[in-house]
């Protein structure tokens, strides 16, 4: 049994799955958390699943090695097609973002008319698409690749012009037609504004973060390893890199400074240390 | 001596250095070209100078296991950081981006105000700065990061509006104030409609790769070594990953098909074959 003092590991390609950790110290205060951002290898989205899925294995292994009691995969391409190996692989238990956020999208919708928008990926992966039909069979399912939605989110150009000619042109297809979109990439809720001007405000949009986060209190709930320890949790952010205005865009993705940051070196043989 | 029949060699982060290869086989229609695209690891542009330094040496081995007779870095980043490891680990010669690029950005100049824009990484290198103060030292430069333009390229949003917009806002410093801009990523000649609109008719753009492929040309000339054979030149394109949309961004960037298209494998030990 694993003591519920320590941390719950998550990891992603780069910095994205801050947005996951935001909604972890929101909803879940009193864990620690131990992030891993392989900025040395961003992005996922455009590698093939054989690499992603050697490159998860080898995030996980990192995670494990500073005694996480589990395992979070906060990146879409990651949980998209590396869910499995990550188990196999993994002594504690692990989650993506993928299941949860399909099941609250799935409980929102009225309609069962549900929106996907994420990065080419992830959308050509139809990973949402699956998850969606395992809730609900008659869930009709429209999706959409947004990819400059990422370059957007980083640049902080939120409610920007440009934003929002470009969320139009991509969202045109869903307007009228859904009732719930699922944000299917953790940098769109950055884009919550844009998206939701251009879909109205009648559409509910689902945060991969929120619907992820709140899966792990109630994976915690079930394995009774809730930290309640009352002391100021710890949370410790690595790196593979050091990329240019690394604190600048971490800082607005997590909501909050970063004060534990460190870099580590990904080896020759794929060990992270 | 090596044989002018066999290929220059190119490498680039990813698919990026195509737009020099078009300037290569526009110049130089005989000569036989081995491209090396790092699709794995792209981009370098965020990557530390020590990572990209060791990427670089990597690359250039890989051309040399092709027999090529030069190495031309097509990665500005690369270029910036990197071209004097690759010339101590090469036994060709190896040229960059950046030097012949100043050199023509400093003789096309009358104002010798000159324009740069590029990576973050590329411009907080200062590299053509100082590549320009090296060919004029009276030179002013002023320079800029364009971090959207890159995703607006590979999206083939040339002329869109957003482009016009965003490229508005990242150029409007230099109107009136400079009579040449350097283009100086690997990407910027695709967006030469929009930056040309920002800046005016009066700017000359200088490519990278133009400025590049006919300093490949005089050193060829210079050693001796220019194919004269006229039989149908091979190209022959490596990547060390098939991103999403592979062939349609590719094409895209070489103005033509790329008929030769292998897959090739980093090891863990660095090597690649």
């Amino acid at each position: 049994m694993i003591p519920p003092e320590n941390p719950i590991g998550v990891f992603d390609s780069g910095i994205g799955g801050l947005t996951v950790v935001r909604q972890l110290i929101r909803i879940l205060p009193n864990e620690n958390i131990v992030y891993f951002g392989d900025t040395a290898r961003v992005p996922y989205g455009n590698k093939s699943a054989e690499v992603v899925r050697e490159y998860a294995i080898q995030d996980a292994r990192f995670l494990l090695s500073r005694s996480v009691k589990m395992i979070v995969i906060a990146c879409n391409t990651a949980s998209a097609v590396a869910l499995d190996v990550v188990r196999t692989n993994s002594s504690v238990p692990a989650i993506g973002v993928i299941e949860p956020t399909a099941r609250e999208a799935a409980r929102l919708s009225m309609t069962k008319k549900i929106g996907v928008i994420g990065t080419l990926s992830t959308i050509n992966s139809c990973a949402y698409t699956s998850a969606l039909k395992n809730e609900d069979a008659r869930a009709e399912i429209m999706t959409r690749a947004c990819p400059m939605f990422v370059p957007l989110a980083e640049e902080g150009l939120f409610d920007h012009r440009a934003t929002d000619i470009l969320a139009g042109e991509y969202l045109s297809q869903f307007v009228g037609k859904v009732d719930v979109m699922i944000l299917g990439c953790t940098h769109y809720p950055l884009l919550r504004g844009a998206i939701s001007r251009a879909l109205g405000s009648d559409v509910k949009l689902v945060d991969a973060g929120e619907a992820t986060a709140a899966a792990v209190r109630d994976l915690l709930a079930e394995k009774k390893s809730m930290n309640t320890q009352k002391s100021k949790p710890r949370y410790e952010f690595y790196v593979s890199d050091f990329p240019q205005k690394f604190n600048e865009i971490a800082e607005r993705f997590l909501g909050r400074k970063l004060d534990f940051v460190r870099k580590v070196q990904i080896f020759s043989n794929g060990e992270i240390r």
